[in-house]
């Protein structure tokens, strides 16, 4: 698959996700749920966020995918979570994890790990935090920075799209993140969905950071740009091999 | 009353919001909380949102409405919501109950049922989650979306005002729910005070839309507008029948 | 110390926390939590926000500095705070402690007065709030309002920076507390550090509400102060007596 061949189904992922609207669960720290949620709106996916696990079955079922964030667990959470996987697993929705900062803490780290025996279909986080972890055969790997790589063990792309500004508004990842959870719902490789939403994003990135005066307006900027982003904004501006 | 009289009504409320900065206490979820209280800072209520059941009832207490609402519902808020709803029952303090989602989960439903019995005094949602409760006899009910009904079983109001972007935003229909609580703090009257805030809201929201590049700049454009709307622009732009 | 020498010294710190990027753990309520963090990032430090009790001294030793937020406080910060304080008095961290609304519960007071006796570097504050508390010889207290105060009970600045749309956003209080954290984090003097976050925080309201319509495009012009506020800024606008 070329860079070319990765614009044109990033775009076509994009648009049956607004004309589709899946819904997506998303369980994820505090400081990232407004964003996330305002990231899936932006491109037409419809967010749930409860993490009540009385009714976390009932939302994974009526949801088309997963995300999993680890910022700020919480004793909820950590029984949400694991039924909220089982409940995906059953009913085949693929899942997504963000383990975040598991490199400050070993007990964070080892709740990781359980959840990678449970098969993610995608793991994203930064360098710091995919150092930790072992990596599975067959689960995709998105590892954002500056440069983002995503790879199955077999595919790779490497993207240089995003903006540093990123870097200084909390909870980017995390709302990366949860747009791969949208592209995941449509597209059933998730090799495919995992670059695609992240070649967006980091082209929305750049889109928005145009406008910005810095990291107050950037992030409506960003939501802007996720809402208004096209097929020849993608051609244009990626910046994939 | 004509829709002339309810555009007066809702801007001597709305002044009276301005002028007297009464304090409105908003158990809501985790995403709609920074929005909710800004929606009502924009307006000059003075928002409280403590979920702690030790303290609950001093917050309701010292507060003149309290706004219920079910998303992401938690072990604290199914503690503290019955807790806060009995200590506003016996003020005699005004109440709005906001079942977000109650179409997606029996649980909720139930737990929302429960919370009907005790009698708030208007129930703000969407027409999926309306269709799942039974009405009662005078309780105020807002039916918001693309028109907004709002009725106490008599009298009645249709409002087309709005725009499409706030359906693109998170916790949009929450925090028009938390506005409605500071109208409900000045308004004895739960129908003329629902009807008021879901008329303000939705004339900043078409104010917000005509300055906004979409979602991202939309609730920023929305705060701005509550906080300037005056008589001139809520008659101008009501469209109540 | 002359205003001027705190102008001097407030720039440096500045220019330290920008080039080491200290990180920073925050308890806070969860309205504050996105504005906290971005606050943080603005001026370069590196946020932690979690709540989980059995992470936390992992997270607060690797931090430099410690801001406890009493808003919204649950079980969890009601376990997790004592714990995040404790460590940070062993690991020799300064700590601050914001008490959010004190004067409204005597619950809330209680706990936070208990965590006077754990003796933070600093409490930062309104009026109504510190009038509940009983000072302590050597902590640092910020009352902020319209005209902000800081002293140690030997030195004393008065600062008349800042601007009326602050009292139209919620946790802006708070993120002034946050944004301190990281000047405790790079000033080992905390009368010092806190007059110059108060200060640089006040100076940057008044350059977001020359950009701002209302209290709704305020906060992201507020962050874009922060991130681009300078020395000739300080200079120029300080009314500190």
């Amino acid at each position: 698959m070329t860079p070319e061949d990765l614009c044109t189904r990033a775009a076509a992922s994009l648009r049956q996700v607004r004309e589709e609207r899946p819904k997506v669960h998303v369980l994820t720290n505090f400081v990232a749920m407004n964003v996330s949620a305002n990231v899936l709106l932006a491109v037409g996916a419809i967010p749930s966020m409860t993490i009540d696990d009385t009714v976390i079955e009932e939302f994974v079922g009526s949801a088309r995918s997963l995300v999993v964030n680890l910022g700020q667990l919480d004793p909820w959470r950590k029984i949400s979570v694991p039924m909220a996987i089982a409940a995906a697993n059953r009913l085949g929705r693929p899942w997504l994890l963000d383990p975040v900062k598991v490199d400050r803490s070993g007990r964070r780290l080892a709740f990781a790990r359980m959840l990678m025996d449970l098969r993610p279909a995608v793991i994203r986080c930064n360098r710091d935090e995919v150092g930790t972890l072992e990596g599975a055969p067959g689960i995709v790997v998105a590892e954002t920075g500056e440069v983002d790589h995503v790879t199955d063990g077999g595919r790779r792309f490497e993207m240089a799209n995003g903006h540093p500004l990123m870097d200084r508004v909390t909870a980017m990842g995390c709302a990366a993140s949860a747009l791969t959870g949208a592209f995941l719902a449509v597209e059933a490789d998730a090799f495919l969905a995992t670059a695609s939403a992240i070649l967006i994003y980091g082209i929305a990135g750049e889109m928005a950071a145009e406008k910005a005066a810095g990291p107050g307006t950037f992030p409506a900027h960003l939501l802007d740009a996720l809402y208004r982003i096209d097929i020849d904004d993608i051609r244009e501006r990626a910046k994939v091999t």
